[in-house]
């Protein structure tokens, strides 16, 4: 093979990129793409994943980067291909998850003429990316910028905001060669770039403001994902005497004091919510799903203070006296030595008390079922999965449950994709997921959700993963059963627009992948098999999966009393 | 239902749009996309195709307007799920299909906050839509310009340029409601606008430029997709006594004596295309595929005139002499008035001679074949299916083979997407085109083409559709061993980044939805079976189908001497 512009460049930025610590990538077959994809698979310290679909493969990507921290560098071909990057591009920038998108192009003189498989690439995601550069053919009189484009790359999908950088290289014929000698790296090995994470430390003049806050008798911490350490928080939250109603995607749902994880259930009882306004309100990270707590926040007339560790606004209920742009752990750790706290007042205690009131009754409800149903699938898995594991939750029910039900643990590590809330790209998700972590994962997902993201499971068996993916089967769309629409339309009107029951059997499509299906029953099975990809079908109803919520609703209620 | 202003104005869109000759709506299900699809389902004159995944969706509503020259509506919810479109959206600017893109939004007050669902959808597909407009939430306010907006979504879909139209619809709760009265439309049953088509007559002293050329003794007519009436075409060819070298999708592929369909084959012989190198060119449309084709074209010198009914830039090789923007069926009635024509010479003669020798040659070689090729599926397909037939056929092989060896023929319209020349949404396009048709439909695809949008398979056992799936199955990316990666690389890189077995049974994931499968000598008898779906496996092999081209090109070059 000849030696070529195009392969030299090429393979400088796969040597930033490893240097930047960059460890997978995800490339979608294509011919313009060659340069680039053939660089990535010549570096035996960059694990490389194929997918022919470059939807599912952008969301493989998107897993990796929200299971490590790190961005995934994400290839496909010039023309349409790089379209179907989009959603996972939003996903990315929304839910702050670093990735490095790498389309191929063609040359500038093919573009606009009818060439093939050309399209207007040029800022394809619009607002979704933190950087977009189209660098040109690469050229030998530029070489002493190829490193920094790398690097800087790498460095704007991490801070100060992470999310997703869109490189579009255009390539001329031939794409095939050999690269020459790079230009020289940093001599300390150290990337071209990096970049601090920016200002997130909280400055005196802010902690003043905030710890008289604090000293509340009626406050609440509300734990998103992005809370921060969970051992700060809690911390603070017992100095404070508040309690911490955790998300189970904030990692602060743990068997702390001041946990509280039935807030949604604890919340549907008029009275317990009325007798609890809180006063203040410390929110940490994103808001959980739950409705009913975030209607009650914005009806309560507290005084809220949002964190959040990035310049994102964070207030869908307009709701936020104080926005801060903080560290939450640090913040946490800071106003923690600032605190008195509420103590021998029975605010924490009280809430002590309820949480563990419908945590019984909520056990002693789903206790009456005989099947499997959606909330006892969620509580179920989360408390049956080992320490260590990665639990992936699909929006929309599947999440809303886990949230609503999961009982507080330690040692599970929640994700989802939530910065859009779509349930596009959740089994690539997953399986990403589970490639980033190297640990047991499972996934908790809807029917419609698997199906959409039918091509995630393409190939999955040959990764080197270790995934158990319960599918939790109401043959539709289980979560507008729960909307007005519901009660609304005449019911043949609402089953072709929103039931919408397809009658694939996710068993048979799992077969299709190589992947086999256990019953719901042998779960703990499954959870124990190691590597692998294995689907565990739990079979239920839409109507009557309404009237399982409602009746661990009301069975909260009536302990609460 | 209480009467809300939504509903009202769903209700006026979807009436403007049945009379400006709307017939088919697709939607994916969502929950803030309610009052559209309410009012869509609202409408017996309307179909409503529904569809779990908003990709697959898309290119339905693609096929149905590729078949049907009218545009679908293709409906939403918010958030990421209108990202999923895009891929669509930019095929349909480019191929020039018509389409109304509604994506639901959430209001004004829930952008940017974090609020759950909600992506930025403003100018969400860049410049790959005739016209983006956001109406607001509606208002009564503005009901008189409710007709306005939907009938310009069709106008601005249609002409002058064909393509897609996005509207950003945001709506508040309440989402489910009645419509009031209905602004009044045009009391003569119009539509509130129509767009004419605009000047693609040909001026007269366009024609005093064009027709001295047409009385070149050694021209060429080249007929892509978008030439025209082949009657016209062919006549004017006639005329001029000059042959049409005719892309299956052009319509021009047809038994006249001045069709010439061997044009890749035949211009593989040195000699030949030295031989009849070309004085001027006529193209009509879209380019054919074949790098053969338009290399020659390229370096023959010739004067080329580039004829489109649009103002698209159609020049891959940047050999256009000159531009003309006019109605190509037009033009060549036109053209035929005044051109004398190079009768008395042997160079119509020639290429007819050439064209027989070389289909004779074609069929001679596939005959060597006991197992079915990839080459003769193409040609046999085209072959046997009835007349008024349509097919589909995917890039990136099937077309080629179409285009290559397809015998003229009668009858069937030829269909593909090559806008952008990508290989997804291929399956959802087909259903889309035998839904828009009304006409038994065939696939032509190969197995990666039919994996990527394996989802448009999801219920098109449920739609009122005959469409027989061909799946041409090498077990990976066929095409890639006819590029230089094939011979260059290492063969085990090859098969990782090219080659890219997946192992999947296309009858398996078919079974999955429903769809039974027959072998390929039972072609007949599947093409015969009338609506429903059903998918002909071809296994085929990928290094076998490169000798096998080979053999055929070699069979015509023979026959040339």
């Amino acid at each position: 093979m000849p030696v070529t512009t195009a392969a030299t460049f090429c393979a400088t930025l796969v040597d930033e990129w490893v240097r930047a610590g960059v460890t997978d990538a995800v490339v979608a077959p294509g011919s313009r793409s060659t340069p680039l994809a053939v660089a990535l698979t010549d570096r035996p310290d960059l694990r490389v994943h194929i997918h022919h679909d470059e939807r599912s493969a952008s969301f493989l990507a998107l897993g990796l980067g929200l299971a490590t921290g790190r961005p995934a560098v994400l290839l496909c071909t010039s023309g349409t291909a790089a379209a179907h990057f989009h959603a996972a591009v939003i996903e990315a920038h929304q839910a702050e998850v670093p990735l490095v998108v790498c389309t191929a192009d063609r040359p500038p003189e093919l573009r606009d003429v009818s060439a093939p498989q050309t399209v207007d690439q040029d800022h394809l995601y619009g607002t979704a990316v933190r950087w977009f550069c189209d660098p040109g053919v690469p050229e030998e009189a530029l070489r002493a910028t190829w490193r920094s484009l790398a690097a800087r790359a790498v460095a704007d999908a991490l801070a100060p905001r992470p999310g997703p950088v869109h490189l579009n290289l255009p390539f001329r014929d031939p794409l095939v060669g050999e690269p020459g000698a790079l230009p020289p790296g940093r001599p300390d090995g150290w990337p071209w770039h990096v970049s601090t994470t920016g200002p997130t430390h909280v400055a005196a003049s802010d902690l003043d403001v905030l710890a008289p806050l604090l000293d509340s008798q009626r406050g609440v911490i509300v734990a998103g994902a992005g809370a921060g350490d969970p051992l700060a928080v809690h911390w603070l939250a017992a100095t404070a005497s508040w309690p911490v109603l955790a998300d189970p995607r904030s990692g602060c749902r743990v068997p702390e004091p001041t946990t509280v994880g039935a807030f949604d259930a604890l919340l549907r009882h008029a009275g317990f919510a009325a007798d609890h306004t809180p006063g203040v309100v410390l929110r940490l990270g994103q808001p959980p799903a739950s409705k009913v707590l975030n209607q009650w926040l914005a009806g309560s007339g507290a005084r809220q203070v949002q964190v959040g560790a990035t310049a994102a606004w964070i207030d869908p209920e307009h709701s936020a006296a104080v926005r801060v742009v903080a560290d939450p752990t640090e913040l946490c750790i800071a106003l923690e030595k600032r605190v008195t706290g509420a103590k021998g007042t029975p605010w924490l205690a009280r809430w002590q008390h309820a949480e563990g009131q419908a945590q019984a009754a909520i056990d002693a409800a789903l206790r009456a079922y005989q099947e499997p149903t959606e909330p006892a699938a969620a509580r179920t898995l989360l408390a049956a999965l080992p320490t260590g594991a990665v639990l992936v939750a699909s929006s929309s029910m599947p999440i809303r449950d886990l949230e609503w039900y999961g009982t507080p643990r330690d040692g599970v590590r929640v994700l989802a994709n939530r910065g859009a809330n779509g349930i596009d790209g959740v089994v690539s998700t997953a399986v990403g997921a589970a490639l980033g972590s190297n640990a047991p994962t499972a996934l908790l997902i809807g029917d419609i959700a698997l199906l959409h993201d039918g091509n995630g499971l393409l190939g999955a068996v040959g990764r080197d993963i270790d995934l158990t993916i319960v599918v939790v089967d109401n043959d539709g769309g289980g979560i507008f059963s729960f909307l007005p629409q519901a009660s609304v339309l005449p019911n043949d009107r609402f089953e072709q627009l929103f039931g919408t029951p397809h009658g694939v059997d996710p068993a048979a499509l799992a077969a299709v992948h190589g992947i086999p299906t256990l019953p719901w029953d042998e779960l703990t099975d499954a959870l124990a098999k190691g590597p692998g990809v294995r689907l565990v079908h739990v079979r239920t109803d839409r109507a009557a999966n309404v009237a399982v919520h409602d009746d661990i609703n009301r069975a909260v209620i009536a302990a609460l009393g």
